[in-house]
Order: C-alpha cells, then structure tokens, then sequence
C-alpha cells in the first residue's frame, strides 16, 4: 500500500487565475500534509441538469488553460472527456503535461470513448456509473487494457439509493481494487443528484465522514473538489469542499491511511 | 387519449435479410392488431458491457439496411445515437424516410448528443437514465425544445434498484406525461444488466406483466425488441420477447389501453 | 381467475358511528360496481412515527365495534395483529363475525405471530415487508400453512427505494401468486414513509395508476384505505383516497380486471 | 470521544458451555486490546426466514445461561426481546445482571415494545430497522426517552438496497449520533437476506472492511457476532466474524478510533 495521493480542484475552469490560484492553493496544502497532488479541472461539464447551466471554457481554451498551469506549477492534470474524438484532440494539445484523462461516471460503459481514451496511451480514471455494480467495472478496466493502455484506475462515486440520492457502498472500494487502483471522489458521493429545481444540490458536511470511511475502507487516492467560495462556484458548489477546510481532512486522511496501512 | 402505438424490432441489425423478415413480420402483426408500427433496430450497441460482444454493421452500413427497410415497407423507423456527430450523419444517410433518434438511457444527460439529435427535427425519444428521477426528465425535453424541436417523447425503461437489476416505477410514467408522450420499453424494463459474466440477463417472463400494468397507468406508445429466435441473438437476447408471442402480447395492450381510455 | 374482490375501509377505527358510514357507503359503492367487498380498519396502529400519534380504541372496544358492523351489515371485517397474544383474543371476540386477521408488513418475517394468527383458523393477509424480496414471501405463506391453515394470501404495498419513499414492483406480482392468493394495496404503496415530521406523507393521486397497473398486471384483490376526509384523517390521512373518488376508481378497475381475465 | 466498546457473542445461545467459552475467549481478546466488552446472545431467533429453522433455548433457560455467564465474568450482556410481555419478564429473570435489551430491527417501530423495553429502566440499543431514514430514528429514540429512560443507543445494521441486499449508509452514522450513542453492527451489514433457500447468506470478508469505514466514520461502539466455527453455527454462521480474526480486527479499529478521535 503506497502514499494515498490527492486528486482536487473546481469542478469547472471558472478562468485561468481563479484555477491557477486554487491548483497554488492546494498544492501548498498537499506539501505540507506530505501527499502527492494532481490538480482537477474540467473544461466543458457535458451532462448538466438544466441547458442553462455554466458548461465551461471548451476545450481548446481549457488545455490551454490546463498547460500553462500544469507547466507552472509541475503539477500532473487531471480532466474529463465526453467523446472519442475528444481523447487525441486533448492529448496532443496539452502535449509535454502528465495528463490524466477521466471517463465521467454516466459514459463508464461506451466502449469507443473508453477505447479512444486508452489509445492515447495516457492514465485513465474511469468513474463507476451510478448504476452499475462494483464487480460489473472489472469490464471497463478490461476495454482499456484490451486497447493497450495498463494505466487505469476506478473512482467511487456513489450509486443510485432511490431518487435524487446516492450512496457509497464501502464494499465496491476493495471489490474494485481487485481490478485496479481505487480513488474515492468525496465531492460527487455526496451529491443529491437535480434535487433542486434543475440543479443539484449536494451535503458537503458529509465529505470527511465519507472520506474518512473510504480512507479506512481502504483506497489508493482521494479525489475532491474544493473551492474558495462554493456559494459562488459555477458547478456542483453545493457539493465542493471549502478550500479553507481542506488541510483539516486531508491531515484526518493521512493519519487514517497510514494505520490502515500498518495493519 | 390517442391509439396506442408500437415500436418494435431486433435489438441490434443482424443483417439486411433477417432485419427485414422481422419488419414484415412485426407489420402484418401490427396492422392485424390494429396499432400503428414504427420498426426499431439499432446499427451500433455503443455500451456493450464486454468489448468482445457483437456491435452491429456501423452507421453507414446500418441507415443503409433500415432505409432500405423504411422504403420498402413504408414503416417509419427508429435507432439510437450516440455522438453528436452521428445526429446528422444518421438523419442525412436515412433521406426522405420517417426517422425517429433514439438518445440511450446513459446518454440522456448528455447535452450536446440532446441537442445535436434535436437539430435533425427529427422526432426525438429520450430515455430516462437508470439513475433519474422522473420528473427530472422535464429538462431533456427542455434542451430537445429549447433547440427548436417540439417532436420528443420519453421512454421509461426502469429505475436502479439495487445491484444488477431494476425496477419499472409506474408513477414515473403520468409524472413524465405531464412532459411529453411516453413509450413504455417492456423490454429493457425486464433486463437485469450484468448479471451474467459480462453480459447482461434478463426477465423475459415478466415482459408481458410489465407492459400491461403500464398501459393500465396510462402510456403512448410501447417498446418492444422482438426476435424470432432469442436463445440466438446477437444482443440482448436474454431480455427479447419471441416474435411469436407478440401478437398475444399485443392484443391485450390494445385491449387495456382502451379500457384505460373510456375512464 | 375469479372476480376482483375489494378490502377498504378507514386506517384506524375513529368511532364507531365514523366506522359504520364508511363500511355501509363502501358497502353500497361495491355493491352497485359488483364486486364482494370486506370492511377493513385497525383497532391499534401499533407502529406509528412518533409516540404521540393517536393509536386508535385499542383491542377490546375496537373489536366491539367490528362485531356490531358486521353483525348489521352482514360483511367481512378485517383487521391487524401485533403480537400473538391479540390473535386468539380477537378471534375469540368477533366470534362468529366472518374475520381476515393481518399480519402488518414490519411484522411478517415474526414466526410466531405468524403461527398465532394462523392457529385461530382465520383467513390470514400477510403484507410483505418493505424489506423483502418478493420470492422470499413464500416462506411467510409456509409458515402459516405448516401451522395447519391454508387460507393465506399476500399483500404487496411497495418497497423500500432509498430514504422516505416506497416503490412498487409489479413483478412482485405474478411471483407472490406462485405461493398465494394476491392483494394489492394502493393506499400504503403511495406512502412516503415518515416524510412529514414525524409523520408519514403520502401521494394519493397516484393510487388510482398503481392499482390500474396492479390489476392488469394481475392480482386477486385490492386494498384500499379510504376516509370521507382525508384531511382530518387520524392516522394516515395523507394517503388515503377520497371516498367520494372511490366509485370511479373501482369501476376502472374492474374493467381492467375483466379485459386482462380474457386473456 | 470515549473508548471505542465492544458488544460481541454468538448469535444464537447454543449451549450453556458454547456460550461461556465464547464469552471468556472474546473478554480475554478485549482485555488485551483495552476496550470495555459486553457479551452478546440471543435466546430466541424470532423472525427466521424458514419456520424449520433453529430458534433458541427461549427466555426461561436463555436469560438462566445470560445471568449465570454475567455472574461468572463480571460481564454485561446484551440480548433482544420481541414482544412487550418479554421486556419486565426478561428484567426480572436476569436480576442484579448489567443487561442492555436490544430492539430488533424489524421491530424498532413497534411502540408497545419500546415503551415496555424503556420502562425495565435498562440500557436499550435500537437496531435501525433496514426500511429507515437515519433521521427518523430520531423517533424511536424519543420513544424511549418519553418513557422516562434516557439509556438509549442505536444500531446501524445496513438498509434495503434492492433484493437480497444491504448497503450500509456511513451518513447515517453521524446523522443517527445527533439523537443518541451509534454502534457499528459490523455482521448483519453483511448479510444477505434470505438469499439462499430461506436461509440468509452473508459476506463475512467485508467485515473489517465495513468496521473500519464505520470506525473512521465515527461511532461508540461496534457489535459483531463472533463463532469459533460459523459453518457450523445454528444461525447467521454465513455472516459471523471467526473467532480467531478477532483480534487482529479489534487492533485495527481501536487504532483508526484513536486517530480520528485526535481530530
């Protein structure tokens, strides 16, 4: 069992100072807690709610954004894709950048997108669908291997318990790991999926117990999604955890993961 | 409240000439029940849950078979999509042929594929995700109307319920008429996804239970993949119902509908 | 499949005046659709949200009552246990009153109420627990059977989907009817279990959809709560069907019933 | 914070001297671990899926093998009760015993039974029963307390999640915490009811798994039912912990205790 490490950032690039002074942020947090960081951002969010919503730079201004973050700071990126045309239009624009690329949790079972991601030879986080069974992932694992890809891993983000509600169950997390590496997103598992009017709402008191439960549970990383002012965040803010409370977990996760690992 | 009408055929095209048996068959079944019949097969099955399971001949090959079907039987036709580059590939290669886009159940968030389909004009049927909540599906018709198309319907085809199976809510069905025509897909509805190894099964016994009590609650239109020889389909055989169940099948829908309808 | 049988009457038994007007209005209401009907209310509600609700006369004046009504009516009367020292009791006290004793869904996993109940030789309804799988039922009808009574049905009145909200699976159906007469309950289904403050809520609009649906999918009786209003209901008001609706509910219902033993 | 306590022990009693070796085996592990240990046994199995299955050797010889256990340890012990009659016969029979009644889950809303618990003046433990909202044991709870006894905990056991299938809700934890003391039942989360042929399966490899997340969650205290040979158990011996991993699962949830504790 290695050092659990940190995927976080916004949910979408908001502009390139805000996202640069967050991935600054969180990187002088992560150092101190001694974890090693990989900043998250999205750059078009392509399943919102409502058409109304905030959707993000797009792609073309996004990497950019992405790359001259990940230059600055040496950080490893990670960001999602929607498409298969997509993965090598990402890939090669962020170029030199370690880059990992994540298959949102609704498009975990459409096989082109998880083949053309795993074709560009980056890392590969698949997020497990909300309706899908933990042992049910060992096939999306096996599409990108088949592809020639060995860097994938699986992320819980909860499952459908009724509407508009998910839950974490803590057996997929050992379950998955018998596929792949394992990263537990705290910020989407405690997402009420559109319980406001055409906008999810979310319980981010929540995201240290489950975080903490994960940890213990057992997983190789913790992804979350922080913000300086989710009040004023343009996605999924009722859900992101407060930049300002983020040291406080992540100290709480690395002291659970270390005796876990002991045992 | 209108007549009850049907959509109907093979999960995946198997080929032109068993395509075309099954549109024939399904047609003389339809016009001897009386209801009008709209022929369903899909040219790609995009989320196979192995990579190694069969396809479908592709778009080109696919609109190919289902225009020439549409031609020479006169039957409107339905398949699914899913990128948005396919919307319009898909309703160019179809022409002049009645065609209705079906958005999958894990796509039905997907605001650009909602979009892309709805620009076609043509008639729209949108799933509801395994993981939405009903009244949730108000804005898939939003962002299929706010792009200027006012042909969509939705289609129910059962709810999470648990690990590996699901279940057919029937308050969905007059929660979401109050969106648009609904179609009841009797067929999916009764398939337990994964359950095998890599495969999914299904309930086919419960096929004509389901499709009763929804027609009963008050729907539009049913679903229904049918297959001469389900023990050999190519996809999804574990759900379909035998072609030579359907006209039974049918005649009590019809039956109950107008039952419905008189109160 | 024989004539679709009707159980309704209030919640909780309010008086005996309040009780007598529903049996002998239902009674008339079920008369002029055709249908055999039996009057249905609880003494105790033994397991209500909060320890304030009121629980009703209790066993001894409550049993009373459903003695005089069905002496003067010449109906059936059902009613629930909650321990096994009540069975023999209120057996022992309607005495030559035609009795369905009812075991509540929380309660019907409890061997040896089940055991009790059937030993006073009565007609039994088990209502399958919001926990249980449908095959699982089988063995609640065992357990009756083994103690020497073959009058058992089953009662289907939704299952637990996530927090606060029940679902109703009519594959439940046809499975339960496999062991055991089948009763459909259309008013608990629509509950939304202790929503409220510490009070359930309820969905009455959609009782008229589900017990359509149950009907066609198949079911040998329905189940109704119903009070003359709702609103002032003392147990359970918030899902009970208006007695003025109950009229046009039942005719649709036996329409549907009629169509569906056709086939 | 305070220490993290153990409530542990068969089952079912299945013998006076089976009984005892297990308690003096799981008190002499607590002591070396360091934590406070109640033993745990039922008398009478009273809600088996099978009537053929094994129940007990009753309240009369059940509560003689508790008491003489207690006399001979200096142990507290923890045993259910099923109807209201059992609470004071129960009380009284184990005498000057440290006894904590326990209310099965089925029945944590059945008020005569928690009132009669509450008014033995013991310790009560409420299991959340599987079909209920973590907040809504909030009235369970007051349900005691009203009746003068504010010696109450609750109990996670795991919620319906489907057919057959628990899923244990870590927010429930925290949630439950706000009304009373939460301990972990780390062996029915575990089960899977009535799985097999009316016999409960279960999947005791996710045992530790599950008492971790909940320890790192936060609780008081954790209950797992412990058999020094499960296969041959004469009840849920497919959900019990062995006896000789223990230990080394109590090392590692007093140490995930102590850590989040310090925080």
């Amino acid at each position: 069992r290695g050092k659990l490490f940190l995927i976080a950032g916004p949910c979408v690039l908001e502009g390139e100072s805000h996202a640069r002074g967050l991935a600054e942020a969180v990187q002088k947090i992560a150092a101190e807690v001694g974890i090693p960081y990989c900043f998250k951002a999205s750059y078009d969010k392509a399943n919102r709610t409502s058409i109304k919503s905030f959707r993000g730079p797009g792609l073309v201004e996004g990497t950019r954004i992405l790359r001259a973050i990940a230059k600055d700071t040496g950080l490893p990126v990670l960001t999602d894709v929607h498409t298969p045309e997509d993965c090598a239009r990402l890939s090669d624009a962020v170029g030199d950048v370690e880059l990992m690329m994540q298959i949102p949790a609704f498009l975990c079972r459409q096989t082109d997108l998880l083949i053309a991601a795993a074709e560009t030879g980056r890392a590969i986080n698949v997020k497990k669908g909300q309706f899908v069974a933990p042992g049910d992932m060992r096939h999306a694992v096996q599409k990108v291997r088949d592809s020639g890809n060995e860097r994938v891993s699986l992320c819980e983000r909860g499952a459908s318990f009724g509407y508009n509600n998910l839950v974490v169950d803590m057996r997929a997390l050992p379950i998955m790991r018998e596929f792949a590496p394992v990263i537990f997103d705290g910020t989407h598992a405690v997402q009420t999926p559109s319980a406001g009017n055409g906008v999810s709402g979310g319980q981010p008191e929540f995201i240290p117990v489950l975080a903490r439960a994960a940890v213990a549970a057992g997983v190789d990383g913790v992804f979350l999604e922080v913000h300086d002012n989710p009040a004023e965040a343009k996605s999924d803010g009722a859900n992101a955890l407060r930049l300002d409370r983020l040291k406080g977990v992540l100290e709480e996760l690395v002291a659970v993961h270390e005796v876990v690992g002991r045992y």
